[in-house]
């Protein structure tokens, strides 16, 4: 049973668990600095498919299977799945679902989606509507590009601002009780559902700037919420800012009083290096997908980490709107976990 | 609180209230035999926008304020706001969003988007996450038709077994305790989320007959998970099968030991007569959203109906995916309502 505390935050009064997670990372994500956290990393970004498309499904796949069986369960306990992913009409969640065969809510939030869904299935556990869900997001660099941008074959420059589309899944399992085991219990604690942001901008190359102000809002009003400081958690982690945006976004917080540390970074930061040539980093609902189900929940299950605060990022525009004058819209949700024991 | 009933089920143990609702329909559709229902009736469906896109986003974002204030609430009084529509990365449902400033949670179900709102904004409210959400759905026939098909000047011919997107929207506001009234109080007293059926159709001019097993599915799944049979409701009522999709599942719950009398009917076949010349019938997630919103909501507030079981239906197919060999996923998600006092 949950409640609402403040403005936007819910809690999870019985506490779900994640039971377990499974991180999937392309070729590039896996020469990257979080090579030794990822779960699987592919040697081939087709993953032995025909499509760019299939190659995603497949992924995302492989993330809720893996997962569930470390969750020590089988697809068929699972009361629901809420995916979501970058491919219009969420072709590689539709598919994923349609193999798998387990009730499916499809999300969209755009980069934001591996909190939207992470937040949504707490609530199905915690409410009492289901035992046990899957959560997860994807995305895939020759999927998005192709999509959003430009064909791949096209070779176009891409200015510094730009970000590099993770190729990854993440999938976590959320669930009422976790398995008996010596590592601490991953909870959820409570999470923010985060409101639309828009501040004007225009610039589709300046996607961590476009996002920064919604990741500022959703963690400023989470803090203020719940009467926490920064200091209560040990890392704050936002989606896919980026270079640009986290700096953006660290700014605006110190400004709001709330100064951000070392504790805080980004996983469109965390998941390259510079000399990897992704510009100002990663994006994507891979990328905080496969860095939440790979490093975050490996630190939360080692114990390095106690307390995190994860906020996915998403840049709502569509392939249409700039066309029609509109300005990008952004949106951040923010989930607290927790360890215990 | 909620609890879990059979495999597919849900049921909200508080019994959330519909507190309001609001109905738009297209010039076309205000032409059909349920122009008595709608609670506004465009007179020129660019809505006096510049763009088919922007129309849409005014529609579900007037669906969304009438309501709101039919429920004795203002758009600040609401904890989130859950919805969808067909344009790629939920272009109206997003702006509209932002305009509104509400917590946003974006849903992708193609056409079953108004069920898959309501189930997961009656868990929001069930759950104690808060108290008054608004749910919706919309879809516009120019903005659908040249994603998904052809250019509107391009006047191609359309098989008889093509269905006509909805300009439409209709929004919900669900909520603990409904406004002292005369009229009966409207509960959501439980849900069946749907799982994806794919049996193997690919012609996508035949939608109905491809989401049909999906609805079907539900139905069944509903009927075992809460021991009902279907005469327990006053209506079962699909989304969009349209014509031929809802023959087909009136067969097929039939040879379920499911024979479906006169209470069944399909929003698409209401909708529209056949002098429209929209030949299987309406589709689109406005189709569903416009038709509970409008006609559904006013007979359960008038005492005409009872009990309902609301079916929205979807076809998951992407625009590419047939390009690239694949069949179209269905989904259904099934919501039952019922009045007290």
């Amino acid at each position: 049973m949950g409640s609402k505390k403040g403005k936007q935050t819910i809690v999870y009064d019985s506490r779900p668990k994640i039971l377990g997670a499974w991180s999937i990372a392309g070729v590039k994500e896996g020469e990257g600095p979080l090579r030794a956290w990822f779960d699987q990393i592919l040697t081939d970004d087709s993953y032995g498919e025909k499509t760019w498309e299939k190659s995603e499904t497949k992924m995302l796949k492989e993330a809720v299977s893996q997962a569930t069986m470390l969750a020590g369960l089988t697809v068929s306990d699972l009361d629901a799945l809420l995916s979501g992913d970058l491919i219009n009409q969420l072709m590689s969640s539709t598919f994923m679902a349609r193999d798998l065969g387990v009730p499916f809510l499809g999300l969209y939030g755009a980069c934001s989606t591996m909190t939207e869904s992470l937040l949504l299935g707490s609530m199905v556990v915690d409410g009492g509507f289901g035992n046990r869900v899957a959560v997860c997001a994807s995305s895939h660099y020759s999927t998005a590009e192709r999509q959003f941008r430009l064909p791949l074959e096209h070779g176009n420059q891409r200015p510094p601002s730009a970000q590099w589309t993770v190729t990854g899944a993440g999938a976590m399992i959320v669930g009422k009780e976790d398995l008996p085991r010596a590592e601490p219990v991953i909870t959820v604690d409570c999470a923010t559902i985060g409101r639309i942001i828009d501040t004007g901008i225009k610039d589709v190359n300046q996607m961590g700037a476009a996002m920064a102000p919604a990741a500022v809002d959703t963690i400023a009003t989470h803090l203020a919420d719940t009467g926490r400081t920064p200091d209560h958690y040990d890392a704050i982690l936002t989606g896919d800012l980026a270079s640009i945006g986290s700096r953006i976004a660290r700014e605006m917080l110190g400004e709001k009083g709330y100064p951000m540390d070392r504790r805080y970074d980004d996983c469109g930061c965390m998941i390259f290096v510079s000399s990897q040539d992704t510009h100002a980093g990663g994006s994507g609902c891979g990328c905080s997908g496969s860095v939440f189900a790979g490093r975050v929940y490996k630190a939360l299950r080692s114990g390095e980490l106690k307390r995190v605060l994860l906020i996915s990022t998403g840049a709502l525009l569509s392939t249409i709107s700039p066309q029609q004058g509109e300005s990008i819209p952004g949106i951040a949700h923010a989930v607290a976990l927790t360890t215990e024991g």
